[in-house]
């Protein structure tokens, strides 16, 4: 069954660059969109006010923050007592797993928006997963989002009825470049997105964790030019 | 790679019979047991004191209770202003999905189990599934349980290093009865145990919906006396 215009679609939305552009993606292919995102206690939770602006902007039907408390789980620099890398090599970022891999967070998040597309009838979940220019973690990869579908067939009352729920990661084999691009196209502010791991107190990206570097680098390659305030280049 | 006695496992508990007599069997095995609970917006939260009466009484090393809001997502009996099925006869429980199914419920609870395992080093997580005597959940089927530990082992850093979660449902093929006099032999106190949907205020059982129905029918066929006050079954 393909979707036809004006179906629901459940958005992860963190407020990023690639889950902000996978909004507009959502949006642009017609569904009604219902943006899901999560309160767990990360260091960066400025993103959430981001993600209410890109929900905004969008015009997604709903913008819906859960909330639940990640630290007291462990095990990652985004949620812990641990330091966030700073300045790190092209060769260093995705080469391994790093200390900012959150245990099984798409897992979790990808969970909730399952439940909340089998609540709203919804058929089809974005996610804006990508494994070109990532941090290494393995639960971006596109394996691993075809094993989610699988198991959501068979964990759901509409998978009982032969209904599969869709996981969508439209931007999982494109560059942070592409995506910018692609983005842009489709009416995606970027000034009011938000991708740092360890921003200032006033909200400022610091310029240096693997989150702002492949930031960077997305809008240095794309020919776009980055809005972004970072602390760490405030000329003098 | 077999575990040692000893070796860490993540076990769910509700505080019912199932998840209650999961975590004896987990104890019994040799692990050194992580019990996890939710307080999801259930009607029934009394069963998260029970599951702390359990996880003390069988030695749990910790209980983690974490927190959040289903009733936001819906659709559900347990967690909306839907009325709790009573009196059902035993061909309709279980046959269909009643409305006290949550949506995707059980693969949010592993989801959070499985970052509790990867954040403590588990490789080992017990879930109460169990598929005879239930109430027709899809996501308590071992072809469930099954594709979850396949996504598993893509979603993890664990799973990349090679080491892959096992998703244990020891109770999966066991009726109630069995599970009950399983449970008893391993020192389970079942007047510690919840399973009610639907009880009252001061947290007597209702003695009519489909979970008291499954556990009176347990304790009936088990040959051991049932220790829970039901609200419907107080003499004049």
């Amino acid at each position: 069954m393909e979707p036809g215009r004006g179906d629901r679609a459940v958005v992860l939305l963190s407020g990023g660059i690639d889950s902000s552009t996978t909004l507009a993606v959502a949006v642009n292919d017609g569904f009604e969109t219902y943006a899901l995102s999560f309160d767990y206690g990360q260091r960066h939770r400025c993103e959430l006010d981001a993600a209410t602006s890109v929900a905004k902007l969008l015009g997604a039907k709903r913008h819906l923050v859960l909330a639940f408390d990640l630290t007291r789980i462990g095990g990652s620099a985004l949620t812990a007592e641990l330091e966030v890398p700073k300045d790190r090599t092209p060769g260093e970022i995705g080469a391994g797993v790093p200390v900012t891999y959150v245990p099984a967070r798409n897992t979790i998040f990808l969970s909730f928006a399952l439940a909340w597309a089998e609540s709203l009838g919804a058929f089809d979940v974005f996610i804006g997963a990508n494994a070109v220019d990532y941090s290494g973690y393995p639960d971006c990869r596109p394996e691993f989002i075809e094993a989610f579908e699988e198991m959501a067939a068979l964990a759901t009352r509409c998978g009982v009825g032969g209904h599969r729920v869709r996981i969508k990661a439209p931007l999982i084999d494109m560059s942070k470049a592409e995506i910018i691009r692609l983005g842009a196209r489709l009416g995606v502010d970027y000034s009011l997105t938000r991708s740092c791991y360890d921003p200032t107190a006033e909200g400022l990206a610091c310029g240096s964790c693997d989150s702002c570097l492949l930031r960077k680098k997305g809008f240095a390659e794309s020919g776009i030019e980055d809005p972004t305030g970072y602390s760490n280049s405030r000329g003098p």
